[in-house]
């Protein structure tokens, strides 16, 4: 996840990010059988589901369950989005490697989304570390809107610095800074991440993004180049925030993927089966899917 | 349009290569008049339509009509394709200020769009540039499937040296670098560019993109890092080759001009006054358009 290897690691967030803001509800045993394909292409981190209100999101509400029915693969971290205590409880109670922990740096963009100030926040993450200490799960936090807010526009450098931070010195081990609306560009990217390397040069990062706005793939290159070796995608470019106003579908994972591995850059995944398991989705959600691969085929496709 | 200046051209190819696979005839009229307020965006460049057998492209049958119909504005060159020796004398008929030539570098795809072979096609060039002797008119000549064939796969780079210096000695003046169905990456696009100019270190050099695999921003911001300054662009993202299998739309000029501005890279583009055409595009044409900012606004867009 550092800058220390050219290899670049994939978090698939179809399951959590992706299926959050689906009209309808994915069957359970249907997220099972992704996740266990998800497992064999090649992927390294998945992020399985949310211990988030049922309430809140209905179309998580079997995170427990997906958990419990997913096939481990040897290599492959299986990670959990936690909102808050109760959340951590019920993460402690079902196995994962990690647990993934979100804050908006923008003030009402967390009202919104997390129904709390960043200071409650903050201090529901100092009481989820004391109920995770010593379970040996890997906790990352995510900075949500990072790169602008919907209501607050651009945050200064200098609050996302204040973040991580304060994330890591409660013990938080991996950041990820997320493009929460799709708002960031390369040259903002490039910058943000060099600050952030010079301050923290092994900090485990990762990088979230939506392409709202097309330029998910080309933020996803100029992080790479200023050192980021960890991204977050969804598998057929779905999903999207439902508290944030604008935001649509996530970085494509096999799109990425796809790009990367024309520019050089190992990713471990499995382009064929990903690009496979992305035609599956319309089928399976009702609706067509924003991925460009899945239609046009890789790049060295030649026509009879 | 060279390495010497920070600021981008964007060559606006909606009217051609957005407008010649319609299903449907664009009218005149509407054509004049897109390319009217076009001209008021701070756009330098506008390719108005194409001389070619109205068999052929029945969509631009009209390019003489909309040639003598648009009102010029200083400041913005106004060209026309030109596939062959009786386009050149129809162009010469009409007032252009620059005629684009076209010739694909993979045999089986110049067969198969210009229905000729590369010697044929470089022949026709030859005849082309007696005709327009003494008129005045720049000359600019497309490498069309540069950055790859759908037949033929990847084109060797000396293929592609050996067409800009075959073009040149015949007193072609611009080179456009097509990658006319969407395959090149940005690492491709970047090694490209930079070889280009270390042969031809002044070259009016366009390049033309296809955002087929989403990888359209990426390459330009790869190009524009290289020392490319123009480039080719359709408003709305709309556009494809009707003799290129698997070829979608342009790289689309607000996203484009967007992701620019958003770098602190100046296009002389007015971007409200393109989303505001852009988003004129479905109701003329009877379908959606690929283009990003034209739904999901600027990203400095803030929420009540």
């Amino acid at each position: 996840m550092s800058a220390k290897t050219d290899r670049v690691e994939i978090n698939e967030v179809v399951l959590r990010d992706g299926f959050q803001n689906e009209p309808d509800f994915v069957p359970t045993e249907e997220k099972i059988r992704l996740a266990d394909s998800l497992s064999r292409t090649g992927i390294r981190r998945l992020e399985v589901s949310s211990f988030v209100s049922p309430k809140a999101i209905p179309n998580l509400r079997d995170a427990a369950d997906v958990l419990r029915g997913i096939k481990r693969v040897p290599g492959v971290r299986y990670t959990a989005l936690v909102p808050n205590v109760r959340g951590a409880e019920r993460a402690l109670q079902s196995v994962v490697d990690e647990v993934n922990l979100v804050m908006s740096i923008g003030e009402r963009h967390n009202l919104a989304n997390m129904r709390m100030t960043c200071d409650q926040s903050l201090a529901q993450f100092r009481e989820i570390m004391t109920v995770i200490a010593g379970s040996g799960i890997f906790v990352n936090g995510t900075i949500a809107t990072t790169f602008g807010c919907p209501f607050e526009g651009r945050q200064p450098v200098e609050r996302v610095l204040w973040a991580i931070d304060t994330y890591r010195e409660m013990g938080i081990e991996g950041i990820t800074i997320a493009d929460t609306i799709g708002v960031a560009n390369p040259r903002q990217v490039g910058e943000l991440t060099t600050t952030i390397f010079r301050h923290h040069p092994d900090l485990p990062l990762t990088l979230h993004l939506h392409n709202t706005r097309d330029l998910g793939l080309a933020n996803a290159l100029a992080a790479y180049d200023a050192g980021i070796r960890s991204f977050d995608s969804a598998l057929g470019g779905i999903g999207g925030c439902p508290y944030a106003p604008g935001a649509t579908g996530n970085v494509c994972t096999e799109d990425l993927v796809h790009m990367f591995h024309n520019c050089g850059i190992d990713t471990g995944g499995d382009l064929p089966a990903l690009i496979g398991l992305s035609g599956g989705l319309p089928a399976l959600l009702g609706h067509a899917t924003p991925g460009y691969v899945v239609k046009a085929g890789t790049s060295d496709r030649v026509y009879a």
